[in-house]
């Protein structure tokens, strides 16, 4: 497998991250770069006794409002934020060398639903995310909130075509499960030999047919409604879930 | 069990409704109150596909930038809105007449949290949701659209005293399961014979020492980190899958 070329989408251009989780992720995370830390009086005393390691510069205090200028309006800041790059795309060698499945999302789009099956995919132990570049959003402040400092985790590959990346998992033994209501019950323990691709359309459209096509099988979550009744940071974790619970 | 009488909290102030879905399903909510139906063109002509019945009410047709004003910034409302008043509260009796868990959230505050949970609790059959009425957000538009529906179609109680709804249904046999880092491995196979009551705490917090007191064990859910590495509308599914997946 090679590393993907970087795309005009992974600019390098700085974000402001926010929320105390995320912040301390992030400054733990030595694949980071960052260049500011903001926070009020007593959300610095709250990071420092979180972090075990100095801080590789100075901070500033700030007070709440400020705060709430820089994050934008709406941002649970939690009165620490931080300046940083955006992390280069993980590839799928690296992805290879975790244990646990890979997580395909196709055509998920909200940065809430992606921060939160982040999170997930951190707990259940998922071994990697894999996006498309064109239709996935940006790393921004309110993924990464939602993330609660799982992007500084979990490996996160943006890739141009999503088919090809699975060819390469495949090639490599993977199994490529999609998740459709029209699928069999999924049951964990059927693939408890077997290293797995797990796919996800959004929610109401699906996964797209070009992608389906190249899907080995597909099922359905045990539940009373279709699976589009779910929201689908809601069905992602209860794919991991039942894939962790089957392989521990 | 009694019907709890109705709090200051419920109020009977009207609130807008947003969002296909969501709209849908209050529409056809015989125990709904509602008042106003505003839409765009595009979007009344999909929601008239969409009904059963005839609406009973005439509908006002307003642009978008419209809609925007009343629904508030940021209010994904896809071009349709309902003017309703919020639904009574449930009771346990109902709650006891259908199937699958009760679901107990303590202080769980974020109205997107509790939406996704009720939406979790519609699609892996869940027979009630119980809130404490005093650390719980009222019903909202923000609510009701992250619930896409499932508000108008799950049991929800507002309670003045969670501890004593426990008890109510500790008397008619169920068994009270808190979810909780230190628990047993949480396996459905375990109560499958028996009702549970599911009792959440919110992330980071938990469940509050007099409620944990009232729980017959805990349980944790088979994952990496801690129960508070997950969202807690994540929490809530996986722990409602458990149970689903076990008991049919």
């Amino acid at each position: 497998m090679q590393k993907r070329s970087s795309t005009a989408r992974s600019s390098k251009s700085g974000l402001w991250l926010y929320g105390m989780h995320t912040v301390q992720a992030a400054l733990e995370n030595p694949n980071r770069q960052k260049s500011r830390l903001i926070a009020t009086d007593s959300a610095f005393e709250e990071l420092s006794h979180r972090l075990t390691k100095p801080l590789p510069f100075r901070h500033e205090i700030m007070d709440r409002l400020a705060l709430d200028k820089i994050c934008g309006r709406d941002a649970v800041h939690q009165g620490v934020a931080l300046s940083v790059s955006p992390l280069p795309d993980a590839d799928s060698e690296a992805m290879l060398q975790r244990p646990g499945p890979i997580l395909i999302l196709d055509q998920v789009t909200d940065p809430r639903n992606i921060g939160a099956i982040l999170r997930s995919a951190m707990a259940f132990g998922a071994a990697g995310v894999i996006m498309q570049d064109r239709h996935s959003p940006e790393e921004s402040g309110v993924l990464a909130k939602a993330a609660s400092g799982a992007l500084d985790h979990v490996l996160v590959m943006r890739a141009v075509n999503l088919n090809r990346e699975i060819d390469r998992f495949k090639e490599k033994g993977f199994w490529v499960v999609g998740l459709d209501a029209h699928g069999e019950l999924f049951d964990g323990n059927q693939f408890s030999k077997r290293r797995l691709v797990l796919v996800l359309g959004a929610e109401g459209s699906g996964i797209r047919p070009l992608i389906r096509k190249n899907c080995d099988e597909f099922a359905r979550l045990n539940m009373r409604g279709p699976i589009d009744s779910l929201n689908v940071s809601v069905a992602a974790a209860v794919a991991l879930y039942e894939v962790a619970r089957t392989s521990s």
